[in-house]
């Protein structure tokens, strides 16, 4: 069968099991999702060897270390994805939800349902894991998932699936919900983002290429965001103390998450009195400072920001650092050089706080917190599929709301157009 | 200049306007379309001496009657395209709504605030009068907007767009906030559609073809529906006289459009009693039945219908006809051949009620009402920038909230994560 035929047949099949999938009651989906919790701790010897075949390929192949340890299920990883969909179990479902109804004047009741969206693509790479929390939340929310991971995965993804769908089968969920390509052929990714007519979204999770590629190649509506270049602006007025805190905390804390300070943006009145503490905090961390000229003046030793530092995602201990006229000057270089993810005011004005969170057109908008907050779990969605910088749909972080639309429902009583 | 320079300088300019106009306050942007609407309509002479050009150069190229017609702007359509700008002003502004506060834990407050898109872009074809509709819409919601109407309206889309941006600039809204692609060169719109980083939001507007080349080419989200394949299943308790109402309304009150009804089903029970007398008056109103085979043994002429009858979106006074065993087989069949567009059931029972409008994944589904109701106004929009079969972002009409989005806004007192 030619890689076409074999991805056109599991999308058909994900549509057909689609509709299934999004009659099923609450209770029955929360039952799947405990029983593939089980099954994940109960498979974990299976588990465990299959993913070895991954990693003694990827050790092989010369990966790197970072990448082989995100490769690996151990126990521990394995723990936490059955404890992941026995979270997910226990969520809200939003799949049902009516909101809006109102009468019209000519009697017609108006409203909308909540749905599934129906057939979801996630295209993802290395770490195995994403596939048991992607199938619980598509699941969970009434969508059909078409999985397809990395090729360094293939075994271990595969094997992951095996055991979730078995938990379908076992609890009346139509196993054909949880799809995986089986293949690592890179055509199939291209064949999959033709299916317009049987997959109704695609989320890519991954490095800025694989997102790009997808992007580039898709017919299907796409969720994603490219990078993570989060900014902190430390106001003139702000509290020294907590924007210490705060812009350490948003550098140092994970530097190598998306929702990480990329750059720190300092108000030229406070910059002698803030920068210097603070640089020698992240000297300590490791934090290499790479500063415009006015911050050099004042930190001599930082090494000169060049254009290309404005923008940088770094995902490592390196910071660009630029001070600013004031509150003009920040959001104009957050419009120009950030990536609609993530950035926080530190201040003291009421004003400014207020302007920020207007003006700035980012998904994710802080006053006085860390960057590190824009996550679907700290905002309380109790889950995170992805993060959205495509304003369509929607804007960070992703819930299992996120996952589902709207139709309109209408109660007529016979009315017809005049 | 080439053209890709020309449509980048163009979405430049759009973007950066973006801003201002998103920051406009309700007030300002009303005032700016009182004045447009003053200004269509002081400007008629003018209006109609560009539109003349296009007109003339569609009858020398002996364009259909009907598209000539569409085309022309006469007093009465530059009346109506000022009265739709006041109607849009009075609207109540979805920018800047606050939604779902809620304090975290950690005292942190997480809530949603409403947005605009950003840079809207519009590629429709032959009707003038989409320029100062969707214009009205996009500033009333906070956005820019690119206009790339269809080659046959150039000289009237210019003069149109050039009242517009006039009464903007003396109003004090950003008049780079409407755009317009002044060339009919087709590669402007391929060039339009890879400007991800300008332009946030492709809408088309016209034939199934245009929207398809659009969603072919384009790396911008788009948002559309490609035809409306509308259903009304008369079920085996439907008041038969309701029933006949209904049906003859979503074919004949106005067949062109894509929510009126292009396939009857009957159930199977009533079909005997129900179809000879509809048959009836769709015959004196000119309609021709294609009917299953079911249908033919009971109206003996009507057409027999092929296998592309089924998903067949005619816009004229065709109707195909299917005698279905009930639910199970209406909702089956719609999902085959459905465009998830708008479907309705006529029925007396409570459960085949709320099943049909439960099990219809279309984004509009009507209970006892014509299809012809699947329209912003009629469902209480207060307005129309299109219609969405794509279930991401929008599902069924859009009206100014679906112009928006919402972004996280979050106030903190210097929380950090741990």
């Amino acid at each position: 069968m030619s890689v076409k035929d074999e991805v056109l047949g599991i999308a058909r099949a994900a549509k057909e099991a689609s509709y299934g999938v999004a009659r099923l009651d609450t209770a029955a989906k929360n039952r799947a999702l405990a029983k593939m919790a089980e099954g994940l701790l109960s498979a974990s010897a299976f588990l465990k060897e299959e993913n070895r075949k991954d990693v003694e390929a990827a050790t092989a192949k010369g990966l790197q270390k970072a990448m082989v340890e995100r490769l690996t299920l151990s126990d521990k990883v394995i723990g936490a994805m059955a404890a992941g969909l026995k979270e997910v179990a226990a969520l809200p479902d939003p799949v049902g939800e009516i909101t809006g109804m109102q009468k019209r004047p000519n009697g017609l009741m108006v409203g909308r349902m909540r749905i599934p969206i129906g057939v979801i693509g996630i295209i993802y790479e290395s770490r195995p894991n994403v596939t048991a929390d992607a199938a619980g939340l598509c699941l969970k929310s009434g969508n059909a998932v078409i999985l397809r991971g990395g090729s360094e995965a293939i075994n271990s993804n595969n094997a992951i699936a095996k055991v979730l769908k078995k938990a379908c089968s076992e609890t009346g969920v139509p196993p054909g919900a949880i799809q995986v390509i089986p293949t690592t052929d890179r055509d199939a990714v291209l064949e999959m983002l033709k299916l317009e007519d049987e997959i109704d979204l695609i989320i890519p999770r991954g490095g800025e290429g694989l997102i790009r590629f997808v992007v580039e190649n898709s017919k299907i509506p796409v969720i994603k965001h490219y990078k993570g270049v989060c900014h902190v602006f430390v106001d003139g007025s702000a509290d020294l103390d907590m924007a210490e805190r705060i812009a350490f905390n948003a550098k140092v804390q994970r530097p190598g998450v998306c929702n990480a300070m990329e750059t720190l943006l300092v108000h030229k009145d406070i910059a002698r009195s803030f920068l210097p503490a603070l640089y020698e905090k992240y000297r300590d961390a490791g934090v290499e400072v790479r500063g415009c000229e006015r911050t050099r003046e004042i930190l001599k030793d930082a090494t000169p920001a060049r254009e290309e530092d404005w923008g940088a995602e770094y995902l490592d201990l390196i910071l660009a650092v630029k001070v600013v006229d004031g509150m003009d000057e920040a959001i104009a270089h957050i419009a120009r050089y950030g990536s609609l993810h993530t950035e926080s005011i530190v201040t003291r004005d009421y004003n400014n706080a207020q302007r920020f969170l207007r003006e700035v057109n980012s998904s994710t908008v802080l006053v006085n917190a860390s960057t590190r907050f824009s996550d679907g779990f700290q905002l309380g969605l109790g889950a995170e599929i992805g993060i959205s910088t495509t304003k369509i749909h929607a804007f960070g972080p992703m819930g299992l709301e996120e996952l589902t639309t709207r139709k309109f429902i209408i109660y007529g009583e016979g009315q017809v157009r005049e």
